[in-house]
C-alpha cells in the first residue's frame, strides 16, 4: 500500500558501491551438501541482501515485507513446490503473493533459483525491468497483485481450471496481516472452504506491522484462528522464521485434501535488520519507517552488514564453513537518480492546510485507510485525535462509515491512494453521492507517476471511474497553493461532494499561479501566453512539461499558452469560449488514460458549443495499461517530456498530427 | 438483489380489486387495550396486508423478503425504539433495512404507524411516491439502501457522529442472508467491535432464501454464529416469528452496552402466506419465485385469504375479538400497467444464445453472483454444471475467480446486475485487464429501465465505469438478434475482454436490423434513413422511443435518420465521416448519464476529427441520480417519450436548443 517511491532525496554525499550476491554464490549454496532446511535458511539471508541491493538501487520498493516473508518463500521454492509455476506440467504448484509488494523478496528468489533472469535485479522498477508490484509479463509471475485481497479468489479460479483440465495442482498464496483489513478476502473465504478447495494454502505473513504502523492499532484484526476457522479452514501457526516450525505445518498440510489451509506464520517485519523491526520515533510521532521507500545510505551500510553478518553465522551453524570462507559479493554503482530541485509538496501543503480548517471547522472529520504517512495525515491526526478515525485497508468500510457521518451532519473527508478510493469502494461513493450529503474525498498518488510502483498505484483511470457521480466535483492542483486553494474550496464553498486528485510526488513547478488566483468552478488559469497553439493541463506532473515545452518553443518563435484547468469534470463554457478567442490550435494533456479523461470532456464541450469549428484539437493521453519504470524514463516514454512534447505541439500546429497523438 | 421489475405480464383477465388495511384500522389496533406483543403480532399482519397491496399495485416489489421480516421490524418500531429515526431528540433510536429490498414492509410500518403520510402506500415505486429502495427523500429514511453489504459501515458513521454530538443513540439494522456473502459486511464488523460500538445492533432476517434459492445452496453461510463471535460480536439466535423470544434477545443486548450484536433470527421467507415460503419447480427447474415481480392475480387473492385468516387468529388468541368483528378492509382497482407487445427479450435470448456456444467451446465457463433467473443462466447452469460457478452476492470474488480460471487458459463470463457489476469488483476488473486475459462480463438490468428498483438497481454510470479500463470494449445490444451477435462476436471474434450491457426489461422494438447485419467495432447501423437528423442511440430503451419519434416527425416532413451504434467506447472514425455526410444536425442519445456517456465520446470524436464543423451537435441523457417510477412516466419525466424527443429533435434542426437539452 504505503508508497513514497522516490521520495528518497539522497543528500548524504557520495552514493555508495552496492553489494549483490551474484548467481554463482548462490549456485554454490545449491550445490552444496546442505541439510534442505539449512540450505534454505542460508539462501533466505543470500536473498535478503539481494533484495536490499534491489531496492536501494531502484530507490524504492517494499522492504519490511520482503524481509518477512523470506523464510517462508525460500521454504515453499525450495522444499515444497513441485514445477512452481508452471501450469503446462500436468501436476504443478501455484506460487504468488497476494500483498504484492514483497515483490522484491520474490523476484531475489526467483532470479537466485534461476527462474527468472538474473541480470534482472539490476533493473527494479525500471522500464523493461522488474515491475514495482508483480506482473505476468515477467516470466513465472503467474498474476498481476498489488491490489490487496484479491489472492484467495485468484487462485480458486486457478485451481478450478486445473481441475476441469484435469491436472493436478496445489497453490500456495501469500498475503500480508494488514490486508485481512480488506473485505474481499473474507468474501472469498467461505466459497473456498465449501468446494472443499484443500489444493489452497495460505500463508498469512503475520509479522504485526502494516503500512504506517502496529496492525492492532491500525485495525485490530481480532482472533485470526478463530476465524479463519469460522469460515471452514484449517489452520495453523509456528513462527514464520522457524525452519522445522515451518516445515512441520506444511508437512501436516499435504494430509488435509478435503478443505482449505491457512498457515498464519508469526513473522517480524524487516527479519534479518533489528532497526527494520520497529517503529521509529521522530517529531512526527512514532511510525513504522522501511515499510516503502528505499534506505539511506547508511541504513543501507548497516542493513548489510547484519546481513552479513547473520549469512555467515548460518553457514557456520549448518556446516557450511567452507561456503562462508568463500563468500563473495559483487558491487555496483548506485545509479543516480534524478532529484526534483525545490519541489512543492502538495501532500505536506494539503495536511497543513487541513489543519488550518478543522480548527474553524468541528464539524470537520477526516477518515484513513492506512497511509497516514502518505496523505498528510499525521498532523490532523495528532491535532484532533477524536475526529480522526483510522479505518485501515477497508476503503468500502470508510467510505460508507463517512457516509453514515454525513447523514448525521459531518464533513467527512475521506483519504486513500486515489487508485484504490476511486475504485475499490466505487459503488459505495455512488450511494453516498445519491444521499446528497458532502462528502470530501482525497484520493493521492494520483496519475502516472510515481512510475515505481507500476500499474496497481498508477491511478489513470479514476477521472473516469468518478467522473460522472452526480453531484461529484473533480478537482486537481498543480502546486502547493491550489491544493490550499482547493482544500478550503471544498470545505468552504462547494455545496456538493468534491474529489481532490493529488499529485505526491514532490514536483518541480516552472510557472506560479497569479496572486490572486481564485478557484472558480470550470474556468482555467493562464500560465503562460501565447497564440499559436493553446495547451491545456492539470496537475504538476502535465504542466511542468507543458511549461517546459512552451519555453523551448518560444525560443524557436513558436508562441504556446498553457492553461492550468484543474476542474475535471466540470466546465464552464463561457469562460471556454473567451479563452479560446484567436487560437486555432488546441491540445488537451490528460494525466490519465486518453479514454474519460479531461480531454474527452473537453472537446466534447467546445464541439457541442460550436466551438471546434476550424480549430485542429489534439488530445494526449494514456492509451492503454501504463508501464512502470523510473519517473523521468516513463515521461519521455509516453512523449510527456518537454521535448517529446515540444514537437508534438509543433505537429499539431502545423496540422500533421490529425488525429490524437 | 433479484428485480423482475414489471416483468409480470397479466394475461389472466380482469384486474382484480386490491384490499389493503386503511389507517383507521391500524388506530385502532395502536389504540386497543392489548398486551404489547399480541398487538405488535396483530399489526405485523396488518402491515403484511399492505406491503402485498403495495406490491401488487406497484407491479413489482420483494414480497418475500418483506415478509420475512416483518414481525421483527413491528417489535422494533412498537416497542424497542424510543424516537426512532428522529437525529434531532437528544435521544433517539436509528432504524433501517441494509437489504434494502424490503422497503415495502418498512413503508408499510411507518405509513400504519403515523411516520409517513398513509397515502403514499397507493404510489409505490412510482414517480413522486415511495421508491423502490429506501431513499433519504422519504421523511424517516435515514439513508439509502439497495447496495447490498453497507448497513454496519454506515451505521457506525451515524453512531460516531452521535457520540461527538454527545447524544445518546442506537441503531437497529437489519440485513439479509444472502447479503452476508458481500465482502463488506466483514470488513466493517471487526472495526465496529474494535470500537466498542455497543449501540449497534444487527438482524439478520436469516430467511434461508436468496434470490434464486436456498442461501445453502448459493454459497452456504457456515457457522454464522461462529463467525460473529470470531469478529467480537455478541450473539443471539431466535425464531423471527415468535414476539417473546424477540423480546427475549432484545432485552438480553439491552444490557450490552461495551460492544455490537447480532440476532441471527430464524424467519421464513413469504411468512404469513404458505406458497409464499417455498420453492416452485417449473420446466425451467426449481427456484424461489417469490423474491422480486407482483403474485400472479390468483395468487394476490390466495395470499390474501391466507394473512387475513392468520390476522383474525392473532386477533382472536390475542382477545381482540371485538377488532376481528370489526375488522373491514378498503379496496382499490389495480392499475393498468402498460405492457409491451410482442416484446423483445435479451436475456432469454443471450441466455439461449450462451449454451449453443458453450457446445462449442469446451474453455467458455460461466459465473453467476445469485442472479440466474434474471441473467438468462438457467439454461446454461442445467445443461453445463461443471461449468457454471455460482458465486453468490460476491462479485469481487466472482470477477477475481474469473482473473484466475482466465490467466488459466479459460473463458469466463461473469454476470450480474450492471449496476453492480461495473461498481463494486471495479478493482478487479481493471486488476484482471492489466493481465491482458480475455474475459467477458455481462451486465443486465442496464440502462434507465426499470425505473422501479430505484437508482440502486438503474445503471446509468457503467459505461463511465468501465469504458476506460484498458482492452475493454463495451457494446450495447437492441434486441435479440444484436445480443446473439453480441455474445457471438465477444466469444469468437474479439481479441479482447467485453462488457455486455443488456437492457433486462422486455421491449418493443419498432425496427429491424439488416439481415445482413454483422458487427464491426465502431461502425453503426441504419434503422432509418433520414437527411434533417442524425440520431445516434443504443439498446432498446433509447432506440425505440428515437424511432417513434422519427416516425412522427416523417408526418412532418421533417426527416430524420436513426443510427443504432452499440459500441460504447470504440469509434470508427472513417465509418463515422461517411455516415454524417450531408447531416448538419446531430444528437446523441444516452441511456446513462450524459457525463461520460457515449454522447460524450462520439462528440470528442468528431471534433477531433474535425467532423464537429459546421454541425449542431446535441447531446441528451441524464444530469442526475435517476428517480423512481413506473417505465412510462420516467421516459417521460426526462423528455425520452417519442413526443418530447421528437420536440427536442425539431428544436435541435432549428439550433434553438443551443447547448445541450
Amino acid at each position: 500500500m504505503g508508497e513514497k517511491a522516490n521520495l528518497t532525496s539522497e543528500t548524504e554525499g557520495q552514493s555508495p558501491r552496492l553489494k549483490f550476491v551474484p548467481q554463482a554464490q548462490i549456485q554454490r549454496v545449491l550445490q552444496a551438501e546442505l541439510k534442505p532446511l539449512d540450505r534454505a535458511a542460508i539462501l533466505a539471508d543470500l536473498f535478503r541482501i539481494n533484495a536490499l541491493y534491489m531496492i536501494s538501487q531502484a530507490g524504492s520498493g517494499h522492504i519490511g515485507s520482503s524481509f518477512s516473508c523470506l523464510d517462508i518463500l525460500t521454504y515453499l521454492w525450495t522444499i515444497e513446490m513441485k514445477h512452481p509455476n508452471r501450469p503446462e506440467e500436468s501436476e504443478f504448484d501455484l506460487f504468488f503473493s497476494s500483498k504484492g509488494h514483497d515483490s522484491p523478496a520474490v523476484y531475489a528468489a526467483m532470479t537466485g533459483l534461476g527462474r527468472l533472469d538474473f541480470e534482472l535485479i539490476h533493473e527494479l522498477r525500471r522500464l523493461g525491468g522488474l515491475p514495482g508490484h508483480p506482473d505476468v509479463s515477467t516470466p513465472g509471475i503467474v498474476t498481476n497483485t498489488g491490489s490487496l485481497g484479491m489472492g484467495v479468489a485468484k487462485a480458486r479460479g486457478m485451481i478450478i481450471a486445473a481441475r476441469l483440465n484435469k491436472k493436478k495442482a496445489r497453490a500456495f498464496v501469500i498475503t500480508g496481516d494488514g490486508e485481512l483489513q480488506e473485505g474481499q478476502i473474507w468474501e472469498s473465504l467461505q466459497p473456498t472452504a465449501n468446494g472443499g478447495f484443500g489444493e489452497i494454502t495460505l500463508i498469512v505473513d503475520h509479522n504485526k506491522i502494516q503500512s504506517d504502523t502496529w496492525v492492532k492499532d491500525v485495525s485490530d484484526l481480532g482472533d485470526l484462528e478463530a476465524k479463519f476457522r469460522a469460515f471452514g479452514w484449517e489452520t495453523a501457526r509456528c513462527d514464520g522464521h522457524d525452519f522445522a516450525q515451518i516445515e512441520a505445518v506444511f508437512t501436516r498440510f499435504r494430509g488435509i485434501t478435503n478443505k482449505p489451509k491457512v498457515l498464519i506464520a508469526d513473522t517480524r517485519k524487516g527479519q534479518g535488520v533489528s532497526f527494520m523491526q520497529m517503529l521509529t520515533t521522530t517529531e512526527d510521532g512514532t511510525y513504522y519507517k522501511f515499510h516503502s521507500g528505499a534506505p539511506s545510505h547508511m541504513h543501507y551500510a548497516e542493513a548489510f552488514e547484519e546481513l552479513e553478518t547473520s549469512l555467515r553465522g548460518k553457514m557456520q551453524t549448518g556446516g557450511a564453513q567452507a561456503l562462508s570462507a568463500a563468500l563473495d559479493f559483487s558491487e555496483a554503482d548506485q545509479r543516480p537518480r534524478p532529484a526534483p530541485q525545490n519541489p512543492q509538496k502538495l501532500i505536506a501543503a494539503y495536511g497543513d492546510e487541513l489543519v488550518r480548517l478543522a480548527a474553524k471547522h468541528p464539524e470537520l472529520v477526516a477518515l484513513d485507510a492506512d497511509l497516514v504517512l502518505d496523505t498528510g495525515l499525521i498532523p490532523f491526526s495528532r491535532q484532533y485525535p477524536e475526529r480522526f478515525i483510522e479505518c485501515g485497508i477497508a476503503e468500502q468500510d470508510m467510505v460508507s462509515t463517512a457516509g453514515g457521518l454525513a447523514l448525521m451532519g459531518k464533513l467527512p473527508i475521506v483519504h486513500s491512494f486515489a487508485c484504490f478510493l476511486s475504485t475499490r469502494p466505487n459503488e459505495q461513493i455512488y450511494n453516498n453521492a445519491t444521499e446528497k450529503t458532502k462528502i470530501i474525498y482525497v484520493g493521492s498518488l494520483a496519475g502516472l507517476l510515481p512510475a515505481g510502483p507500476g500499474h496497481s498505484h498508477q491511478s489513470v483511470r479514476d477521472i473516469s471511474c468518478l467522473g460522472a457521480v452526480p453531484g461529484l466535483t473533480l478537482i486537481e492542483p498543480c502546486n502547493e497553493q491550489e491544493t490550499r486553494l482547493a482544500l478550503r474550496w471544498a470545505v468552504e464553498e462547494s455545496k456538493e461532494s468534491v474529489y481532490i486528485r493529488l499529485v505526491s510526488i514532490p514536483s518541480e513547478t516552472p510557472f506560479e499561479l497569479p496572486a490572486d488566483y481564485a478557484l472558480v468552478p470550470g474556468r482555467g488559469v493562464t500560465l503562460r501566453p501565447g497564440r499559436d497553439a493553446l495547451v491545456f493541463a492539470y496537475g504538476p506532473t502535465m504542466l511542468a512539461p507543458a511549461c517546459r515545452a512552451a519555453e523551448a518553443l518560444a525560443g524557436e518563435n513558436v508562441s504556446v499558452q498553457v492553461v492550468n484547468f484543474p476542474w475535471l469534470n466540470r466546465v464552464d463554457t463561457h469562460w471556454l469560449k473567451s479563452a479560446l478567442d484567436g487560437i486555432a490550435t488546441v491540445l488537451i494533456l490528460d494525466d490519465h488514460l486518453r479514454d474519460q479523461g479531461l480531454g474527452e470532456k473537453l472537446t466534447a464541450a467546445l464541439a457541442e458549443q460550436g466551438l471546434a469549428d476550424g480549430r485542429r484539437i489534439v488530445r494526449k493521453g494514456l492509451t492503454d495499461t501504463p508501464l512502470c519504470g523510473r519517473n523521468d524514463e516513463i515521461l519521455a516514454h509516453y512523449r510527456f517530456d518537454p521535448a517529446s512534447l515540444a514537437e508534438d505541439i509543433k505537429r499539431a500546429i502545423s496540422g500533421a498530427s490529425g488525429n490524437a497523438i
